[in-house]
């Protein structure tokens, strides 16, 4: 493996020392796990699964930590839990939260290398699993090591435990159940998150929100058959076109989500974020070309940002829609049933199980006679998820960040949703994040890739963040 | 076979008594014509068609027609063309046209049995071509013995020229090709259209118009790939909803096509054809559960009755809509594409070349920002055919039918599209149609059937049809 040199800006602490030292071992060991194809969507890679949690309980028992433990009771896939108490018991309880599966990966989908052979190129680990999680699980092992070598100590500055799920890339089936299951082991002050990252590499942002989640599946029928559209067209209503009248029906003209009652209950940022937001370079022609993966233009909700849009803006989102005739040339018909699956994002404060009434009553009011219609809105949803901005804990991670990034650390939030509002719930405990994945890192598609010197950095920001926690305790 | 007994009011006339005398043979000679597969759509039975060209070139001989010829000089699949002129110079040339090639059929489409072994099943011929167009074309050869034998004369009345083209269903894509090549054998005073039915057993009709086609074809691209719902929707446009809200332009809330200028020169109906229109019987929930194959409602432009909206109002219909997800569950995307194929029925006298135009400039006035659109209306479009509903050719069929059908023959028409239009431009001469397909024949569908005592009663028709145009010629 080739030797790690930083293009980040040194911060010259002891932590970053201790970091440092490990670094190429840490690539070696990074390296390792991602050889293990831990795809929880695929059943035939499920042995690889429990191999990737076997491969992560040896490794935190190597690294000394007093309990480790692979949950295999429940029906979720392998997890790993582990706990490493504080010397002093008045210590605060941290739980760490991440995964150890990975997407699902094949050199056909466009890879321009077998995705679970690893490779150092330049300053990148690249690999299935580089960035999203196993490389920012790797990466709290390696801040809990520099922590104790640079403290000296036998234990952390506060009680850590660690919880590493096996099936988050399959939507956390089963992380309900877990959580219920080991209530007690779980139990902590506060949560941090590593699943997240940073807008951009050279402005470090802390994730401090994420959207919830809906979905909405309507199936629209009308004959039988399909009808031919000479004999039948212009007197018998259509499907498809009764479907995506529909669709254009969700939004107004300003791009707002039409559903009545639907912004009720959302929560504005605040004039504080807004203005943080705004701060955030913001390269627009390069957003759409790069990560939006050619896009030629914003689009969305008048009067809001693109990073307000995507952060602080629920959204009505078609994820497919289709009816009828898909071959080649023409085929005359009057289709006779067309199927439409959406999703809605969430923000702060939306509920679920309210927005899922009013979607339901909206479908409901505008299936046109001579329809059958089958509405389903799914399982419960997930709720959207935002961090106390004013918390010790936000305070904390911002700080030691900063120490390890060399500049101010600003709140940002993602789009996308994930468990981490089942976790605060139901461990009733307060959740932030901390990650350093990058826009670029390509996680969930070809050539996934980390950018090894942040993910060093982010090893030294989490030594801090122990040292930081255990000082305010005191 | 089963000897045929009719169910139709027998008109006692020496053609009814003629043709009565031919059932079984009719009966037996179809059944071997159906036994031939000429799917003119799929290229391995191509062999098959030419057989059935074959067939029929022998049968035309065997009747004694003095011209038969296989035309496959052309592109064209082989056409059969015959000539029998009328004794006397003077008399005028009536050219029928039809077609011997068949919808592709086969089992597993859900027939009850071989498509191409034929049946008679009570009064009903059921196979594939029974009805469209086979069943059509022998009764017509029936009506000339019918007629010769009725007159006694060795001569029809009128010249008789035929016409049966082998790729109609293929959307008789060489027809002007062949048209060209043979303009001077095909020259003729009148054209009599066999391909074409009545509303219904009980009420005869006359077809006396069909409407023509226009193809649209869009597709909407968005990124180069699909995106992921969280960290974008909201933010960039989704080709999906974009498309789904073109779609919903096409039609205002009366049901009338949105597009400017799209009724310009649409021809209404007469007070008189809308009389007899409404004079038809017509039973909703029957023609919805049966025709229209359970469709639970009639809809379509407000102020038209069900016969105005198919015969005479022109459509915009969605033939196919797809993009995005489609599989079980949800993928959570931005899809990065949707397509969209339409066809929109024209009425007399709506210029297809115009009409592309106004829907060309329709979509591209609806193109939103960052949508990349590829736009496409085919190739000419097929013009309406309207019928002289004056003119002695209309008044003679309605004459013969009513006479062999005893009752009055309704003026009606028909909502799909065909090469009529093509036809009597390229011919120069007027057209009119013969024929008794009913809706329930299932044509272009399986188990389809003919109702043996109507296809009699048909050549029945058609052999007075001869002797009156004789005559009003004399």
């Amino acid at each position: 493996m080739a030797v790690v040199t930083s293009t980040v800006p040194l911060s010259g602490t002891v932590e970053q020392a201790e970091v440092a030292r490990r670094a190429d071992a840490f690539v070696e060991e990074l390296s390792q796990w991602l050889r293990i194809p831990s795809i929880s969507a695929d059943p035939g890679y499920h042995g690889d699964v429990a191999r990737s949690a076997a491969w992560l309980e040896a490794t935190l028992r190597r690294d000394g930590w007093p309990t480790v433990e692979v949950w295999s009771d429940t029906e979720a896939l392998p997890a790993v839990y582990a706990h490493w108490p504080a010397a002093d018991p008045d210590a605060p309880t941290v739980l760490v939260y991440g995964h150890h599966d990975v997407q699902p990966a094949d050199l056909s989908d466009g890879w321009s290398f077998e995705p679970f052979h690893p490779r150092v190129v330049g300053e990148e680990l690249r690999g299935r699993g580089a960035s999203d999680d196993k490389g920012h699980i790797a990466m709290v092992l390696l801040g809990v090591r520099a922590h104790l070598a640079a403290t000296g100590a036998a234990a952390p500055a506060v009680s850590l435990k660690l919880l590493v799920e096996g099936e988050e890339e399959s939507g956390s089936a089963h992380l309900a159940e877990l959580l219920a299951a080991h209530a007690d082991a779980l139990a902590c002050d506060e949560i941090v998150v590593t699943d997240t990252g940073m807008v951009d590499r050279e402005v470090p942002t802390v994730c401090t929100g994420m959207r919830g989640m809906v979905d909405l599946e309507v199936v629209f029928h009308g004959a039988s058959v399909d009808l031919h559209s000479g004999q039948f067209g212009g007197a018998v209503p259509n499907p498809v076109t009764e479907l995506a009248t529909l669709v254009a029906a969700f939004h107004d003209d300003a791009g707002r989500v039409a559903v009545p009652g639907f912004y009720d209950d959302v929560r504005e940022p605040t004039a504080r974020e807004r203005e943080a937001w705004a701060a955030l370079p913001f390269d627009e022609p390069a957003w759409l070309a790069g990560s939006a993966a050619g896009a030629t233009a914003t689009a969305g909700e008048a009067g809001w940002s693109t990073y307000e849009r995507l952060w602080a803006r629920p959204t009505a989102e078609v994820n497919g829609l289709h009816g009828g005739y898909a071959g080649p040339g023409h085929k005359t018909i009057v289709p006779h049933r067309a199927s439409l699956k959406m999703t809605f994002r969430l923000v702060a404060d939306q509920d679920p199980a309210r927005i899922k009434a009013l979607v339901e009553r909206f479908v409901s009011e505008r299936i046109p006679a001579g329809i059958d219609a089958e509405v389903s809105t799914g399982g419960p949803g997930v709720p959207p998820l935002i961090c106390d901005l004013d918390s010790d804990l936000v305070a904390s991670i911002r700080e030691a960040m900063g120490i390890a990034l060399g500049a101010e650390v600003l709140p940002a939030r993602e789009g996308g949703s994930g468990p981490e509002a089942l976790l605060s719930t139901e461990l009733r405990a307060p959740l932030a994040f901390l990650g350093v994945m990058l826009p670029g890192d390509r996680i969930h598609a070809p050539d996934e890739r980390a950018v090894l010197p942040l993910l060093l950095a982010g090893a030294e920001a989490v030594a801090h963040l122990w040292r930081l926690q255990g000082e305010r305790a005191r």
